[in-house]
């Protein structure tokens, strides 16, 4: 007797995008105290100017602003229902920026055009690139990205030829003006780090001391959170059917892990300027404890006297210490089995206090 | 040597209540950011009125006002420890309204009158029927239920014969006041819905697109979050000496899941108006993943040319989709052990803007 | 190609340390609702003044103060990457008091002072006994500690001999000053409790009612909110090639577990006024049920007449209930293997309203 209704949201195919295209993501979202609790609680991060009122102030904030991947996922999570609910697989992610601080009460949202598009040639799914950007409630920037999806087609068979690929850079330029208070007087009793700029230099290796072991609660709990509705990170009875077995994990949930471990080591460096680029190497399942290692890229002179930026290189690995791990990639170039992330990306840390 | 305390609360049974008496339950309790954040990580709620100050504002609140069934565990959790600890099964509930909106800083609270009991034939145990009220700190009314509890005999031979049973509205009566605001210039690019009013039509069956899968810590946080205390949610080792052989999940944690799942396709209808009844089917357990399907059952007008009301059936299944699902009974009018929970109530829908 | 980096922070060892040290824990930490609320999740507390902000005002506060517990672990958790990072365990705790409440919005952070050196005779290890206090923003002390941690030598083989062991009291002496408000007109209706000082007695014993049953992601996310870095509670990998085999628990939480169950009977006895001692008899892992029961050890009177307090003595059981449970000990004077948790503190209670 029923009627079968039509307004269920499946989100949308190849072919439902085109050049140009802007979509409004729905569902902008006011940060809370609530937000920062769980993102401590989740990835066990320690970065003191997120975790500190007094010290945000004594370096020139009103308050603690918000960790830089906890203001990504809020904001981010809400392009999956129009851009990747389909999607095959994420395949990157290039010139992500975070051009001003997001506090607790600010209300956050995303916007995003389509900027590349290519069939692929089996006719049964393309690759979607966009631009995405997050704004705050005063219309400030807060978040910038570019990032490619491959997406199931609506009709496997007919075939439209588009190919139209746009170019990334290989790392976000550095800019003349970053957006942080002047840094003086770092104290490293509060920050729990003795090391600054010029302490690191290119090719320096950190394996950082701790390990995480997520469960499912965990990651589920994240991806909830962001209000990311994937339905690869929540629905067990689903993936028991794949060749997965089992929920796959939000591959973001898994650089702030990353991120929190890097910690030891790198205490100082309390902001990303950048990620410039990613790579989910291989699946992270519940159950897997999450090691990392950071390579130092390259230091970064800036013409303000008070900081510098390091490139980083953070790896993930499952289930195996970073100190006993030398390369990522094994003797066909492809990923080894251990790696769940490759993280190329750029942060700023202040200089020593003269 | 020690002696054994009498001061430990093992809960009313069922000739400790009695017609007209009024409990004040206690622990009333302050609602803050962290249990909203709370809310959406244990159900991935995504309706955006609960989730951004903004949009809240736009409507005509203050500021987001709470999901009506956060403020229903929050509230309803602290008659547990008083009505229901000593329950055999919570055996139904009507004429679920909720009368005014609430916000993080209000403080609730609820008190209850007995309004029935029927003694059971066995001798072992009765039916206590409560009429509960929940306030917030002004007073007014933030809650109003009435529900059905089969409570264990503290003596099991002595017969009392007690048998008033009250009768319950079938469904809510629509008020000629309803506490929302004038709706206008609602702007779906935010709501992430398409569909008002007058899009929907009775005998209209949504099959919603997402399943989620619960495991045990999410459960028991939420019920712990809602110091809601009935032991058959949180203790492990005494339920293994059940026929259920491992803690039950709460069933309003299945009423969220349930009611976030029908986001999909019914974006706009943000307010619960009430519940009309609702049936525990089958008890849910960790691993289950929840999928649900809403039918239609009436398009109510009002007298408010901004608004209408949607009466509707949610059926929760475990691990079974809805779009393959058809009846809920079986050939002997019994629930299929699929069907986790049979839920009908009104929800408030915008009418499309002239 | 790369410089294996020397920045790690692998923690202390025994030789590290000397008597007089004083170290300031990094990562003061602003607390907030969202930390509120997990506690009240992750436990299940319900000891009303700590949820309620009109109770607490009705009390005398400004507003409802952290559960001592919830700031306990959240100042101590810094003090783990300097003093306990290599520790091979926990041996004790004594003269633990809450000089001042805290609440929301309150920055608290942590400084030790070395008070205690003694070397193992096997030189593999020996004991560092320190005093630790927390301050909050305004520098007055909210946290006063002694404990003692065996830990690990960095050069097993070279012996010095040290053994400087101080004393501690038995008990927390109990000041002229309680930095409580003045207690009238005690609500037992909000309380949940019926009970007050003159209604206990040493030697009474608390059978406690609930049991409640913790997960891994339960007892990782609360450490991890702490921001307490000790690998045995996150690393699983790494875990599984001790003879333990999987996660420990952290043994605050054991401690958060049964101070939440002991509500049932003790409900108006909500300031936890001292920790005289405490023992973490055996391990506990996720899936582990804890139940509890208190012994009242000593009624302790006061000069205020609004109030007195109880010398406990809580023993947390795991998969075992209170009420079979006879002595801590066996034949052989050790903790039997149901144990994890045997502590002695001080609670103050307000006494009956004249």
């Amino acid at each position: 007797m029923s009627k079968i209704s039509t307004k269920i949201n499946f989100g949308n195919f190849f072919e439902d995008f085109e050049i140009g295209q802007k979509i409004v993501h729905p569902l902008p979202r006011t940060i809370s105290d609530g937000d920062v609790s769980f993102y401590i609680a989740l990835t066990g991060s320690r970065f003191s100017l997120n975790s500190s009122d007094i010290l945000a102030q004594e370096m020139g904030y009103t308050k603690k602003p918000l960790d830089d991947l906890l203001m990504f996922h809020l904001t981010f999570g809400k392009s999956v229902q129009d851009i990747s609910l389909n999607a095959i697989a994420n395949l990157g992610y290039a010139e992500v920026s975070f051009p001003n601080p997001v506090f607790v009460g600010d209300t956050v949202r995303l916007e995003t055009e389509i900027i590349g598009l290519k069939e692929n040639s089996n006719g049964k799914s393309g690759v979607v690139y966009v631009h995405s950007i997050g704004y705050n409630q005063d219309e400030n920037e807060v978040l910038n990205l570019k990032r490619w999806v491959m997406v199931h087609k609506r009709n496997k068979g007919e075939m439209s030829g588009i190919n139209i690929v746009p170019t990334f850079a290989k790392t976000q330029a550095i800019k003349e003006e970053i957006n942080i208070p002047v840094l003086k007087d770092i104290n490293t009793d509060v920050t729990g780090g003795n090391y600054f700029f010029e302490d690191y230099e290119a090719g320096e290796r950190l394996n950082h001391a701790e390990g995480i072991t997520i469960d499912d609660s965990d990651h589920t709990l994240a991806t909830k959170l962001y209000q990311n509705n994937a339905k690869v990170h929540f629905d067990d009875f689903m993936m028991k059917s794949t060749p997965m077995g089992q929920r796959l994990m939000y591959g973001g949930h898994v650089i702030s892990i990353a991120r929190s471990i890097s910690f030891n080591g790198l205490q100082n460096a309390q902001w990303i300027y950048s990620i410039n680029s990613g790579a989910h190497a291989n699946p992270t399942y519940a159950g897997d404890t999450i090691y990392a290692y950071t390579e130092v890229v390259e230091t970064i002179e800036h013409k303000r006297e008070d900081l510098g930026l390091l490139r980083l290189r953070t790896v993930a690995l499952k289930n195996h210490r970073p100190e006993t791990f030398d390369t990522t990639f094994d003797e066909n170039g492809k990923y080894k089995k251990e790696v769940v992330l490759d993280l190329d990306y750029t942060v700023v840390i202040p200089k020593k206090q003269k």
